[in-house]
Formats: C-alpha cells, structure tokens, sequence
C-alpha cells in the first residue's frame, strides 16, 4: 500500500499557524514523523489562508525536503500553485500531483496539461487523476469506470506509463444524504478500474473525505479501507497517525495474501513501511 | 446480518464442563448474553467430549430453550445428533442445521437427508450447505462456485426454497501454510455466490476458523468480516461478545448501505441486532 500524509495541509490549524509564522519547526516534525509511520509520499497543500499560495507552496517544499526523503505528493486545485511546487523540488525527487480531472468546463484538456508538467521533471513525476469530468462527480459505478477508462487510454496514447497514474474514484462523505450509496458503488468502481490495464494503474483515494463531520471517523475510515484493499486499491491519501488504521491495513494486506502470515505481522508491516 | 453465537459449544472449557456437570445455568447464562449481544440464532455443539452426544444435544436445547427465544443453530458433522437436537426443539422454533456438505465419500445424498430433516420440521428448518464435496474443500473460486450453484439448483428442483439455504464457502485459517490465498478466494467466491439465485442464498461463514492458533484473532476476524459483508455475505457464525467485532460489522452494514447513518450509528445497530 503506498500511503500518501495527509497533515501538511493548511486546513490543519497547526499547519495554517505554521505557513503564518514560516516556523519550519512544526512542518519538519510532521513531515519526519509521517515518514516514519509509513508514509512514502507526504501530501502538501497550501490552505486557503496562504496569503501567497505559490510562495507558501515552495517553502514547505524546501522545509519538507530539508527532513526527510519521503515523495512529494503535490496538492492544489490550481495548477500554477502545484507548477510552483514542482520548481522547488530536488533533481530526482519522487513526485505525485494532486490532482487532474479527466477534463473541466472551460478547460477540455487539463489532463494533458497535467501530463505535461508530470513529464516536464526528471524521472517523470506521478499523477492522481479524479474520476471527474465536466460533469462532476459521476453518480454510479459505471459512469466513475468509463471516466477512468478515458483516463488510462489517453495516457496510453500519450505513452504516459499507467503506472505513474494513481486513478481516484473519489469518496464522498457518508454523512451527506443520498451520498452513502456510493461507498458501495466506489468499491465497485475500484475492483473494475483495476482490470483497465495491466500492469493496472494505482488506485487511491482521499480517505478521510468519507468520514467528513461523521462520529467514529476512524472506524469508518479503516472499515472502508480494507474493504478497499480487497477489491484493488493500492493507495491511500490518509491519516498515517492513526495506528488502528495501519493495523486494520496490515491485516487487509494479509488476508489478500500481499503479506505473508507471522505471528508478529502488524509489527513487521509496521517496520516496512 | 444474522449472527449465530459460536460460544455454546463443546469446545470451550466452561461449556465442556458444564455439560459433564449438566450445570444449567452455565448454559443459560451463554443464551441470554448472546442473544442480547446480537445474536439471531445461537449455535448448539455438543463438542468432542460428551459421553452421550444424543442426550446431552438434547440437554443443550431444552436448556437453551428455557432462557431464550433466539433460533437454534443445531451443530454436529453426525446427522443423527442434529436429529436429536431437532426433536428437543419447540413447535415453531427456528431452527439451522449446521451443516450438510453437496456430498461425501460413500454417502452421494447427504445433502438430500439434510433437507428432509429440515422440511420435517414445521415451519421448514434453514440449512447451512458447505461449499465441500466428495474431493474436499476446494482450492479455488470457480470450484467453491461450482458447488454452490449445484447446492442452489438441487434446492430449486426439489422446491427447498434458496432464502432458507445458508451456503458456507468455508474460510481457513489464515495461518496454515498455503490457506492464506484462500481468504481472497473466498471473498471473490462470496460475490459470484449472491448471483445464483433472485432472491439470494444467505451466505454464512465460520468466521472464528479464519484466526484460528493466529496473533491478533478479533482483529483478522473482523477485517475479513469487513470485507465479506462489502460482497454479499450476511450471516456469520462468530464471538457476538466480540464488541469491536459487532462495531466493525455496524460500520460495514452502514457503508454498504444496509444502515442510515446518524451520529450514533453504533448504538442504534446494538439496541436491533
């Protein structure tokens, strides 16, 4: 599973009290300790407050890679914030952008300008691609698979290996009405994204997104996860502090035999990843 | 979900020497936790050790049946010790019996005595039908299926209607060399089983044998529940007592949208199951 950290991300107080001050201090920490609890890429989002979202972006990115090697998991919906970003990365660096839709209004071919800036480093950065078109957000499995379909074609016809496309379905909250259905249909968007190619592309998700304003967020957050696991899905954008959730994923991993059994599996997958 | 309460089996020590002292209220006391816990009906398994295996299954369900309405899961691999049990029941029990395989070595028509017994009984007892025949467990999908959908179409022609079947795909235990792959065969056999027949089989599962001589049993017992319940499984015969099993399986139910969410989703499916 590659997990993707969630907490640099100026809708934390913290991170936003940090982007304010430029106190490196509180970005180093998350960053290490993400890392350390089995991170291998560190999402990094700028907020709303950030009085100057590029600036904020190529700080944290130069505070973040002064700690730690983790990957760089790029997140903004503006392009020229993530572009801005992407400058102040290291030469060699492992690089995810967050994240291109298959196409929006008034702007048919943002997918391949995504694809541009992921070519446009060395080695060719990664790239989450919403199953989300002019549209929105489609409403059943079928329209989410015929979206991610266009996505995987069209990096094959660009030779964009499907391999540097992490495919979201997207979750949406189970609290919002009419909207709980779809954990259901993502399940089953997942297992039919996975046969797209193959090797398949990765399939990811903005984890915590589902459990928004919800009680028992964890336990709705790692039910859901294993239930993930199980039909494909491969990576997370989530909340790597929470142990109940790394053991419910090490034991996901287990049961679909990507992890052999020992007695002491949760500590073993622990100290890998 | 309907939960069948494992613990009133011979195999646990309290039970075993309950049933040698035939002290009642041990037995009395496992009814009425489970069935307050959640449980539908409650598993009856006179164990290995039991002088008279007849009279003392007959001693279990009277005894049972004097401290709860919850149905009878009458549990033996002897036909003639469920028939006991079956005989002790009150007229308009609920009754399972646990277990008829499709067939077996030097007896082709097992599974044919299994639903006489069960029609024998008004109303018709259900059934639990293992996914085993005279070669075994299988060792794959396509072969658990196979035999499922030969379950399902012997009970159409003989009219034993499907929603009284629950068919048991057979889960082992994770930590038996080579058994490990079978836990994501099971789940993909599950989904193709919740096909066969409008309206479905129950599918059921002998949940406690997944973690059996395991590290961390409750927690690979509800991961894989989990998922069992995201393709179609909604019975299992488990530790009711379990509580964070009872909440994993309310989260599972409420994100396959088999519950509505509220704030206090856990308690609401604890005051119904």
């Amino acid at each position: 599973m590659i997990l993707i950290g969630e907490r640099i991300n100026g809708m934390f107080s913290d991170v936003k009290r940090a982007i304010a001050d430029k106190d490196e201090a509180v970005i180093v920490e998350l960053a290490r300790k993400q890392q350390q609890a089995g991170a291998a890429y560190l999402d990094i989002n700028v907020g709303t407050a950030a009085a100057d979202q590029h600036e904020t972006m190529r700080w944290l990115v130069e505070t973040v890679q002064k700690s730690c090697d983790a990957g760089l998991c790029l997140d903004s919906q503006k392009p020229d914030v993530i572009a801005a970003g992407l400058k102040a990365v290291k030469p060699g660096s492992r690089v995810l952008l967050n994240s291109a839709p298959l196409n929006r209004k008034n702007d048919e071919a943002i997918l391949d300008k995504y694809m541009d800036m992921a070519d446009s480093v060395e080695p060719g950065a990664c790239l989450i691609a919403l199953c989300m078109n002019t549209e929105g957000v489609p409403q059943n499995i079928d329209n989410r698979v015929a979206i991610a379909a266009e996505i995987v074609q069209h990096a094959m016809e660009r030779s964009f290996d499907t391999q540097r496309l992490f495919i979201d379905p997207i979750v949406l909250p189970v609290k919002v009405p009419n909207a709980q259905v779809q954990a259901g249909n993502v399940l089953a968007a997942i297992e039919q994204i996975s046969y797209l190619a193959d090797p398949p592309p990765h399939i990811t998700m903005g984890l915590s997104n589902l459990s928004q304003g919800a009680g028992e967020r964890s336990l709705i957050n790692r039910i859901f996860l294993a239930m993930a696991v199980s039909r494909g899905a491969d990576s997370a954008i989530a909340d790597v502090f929470d142990r109940r959730l790394i053991d419910a994923l090490a034991t996901a991993e287990l049961l679909m035999n990507r992890q052999l059994y020992s007695d002491s599996f949760l500590k073993v997958y622990r100290n890998h990843h």
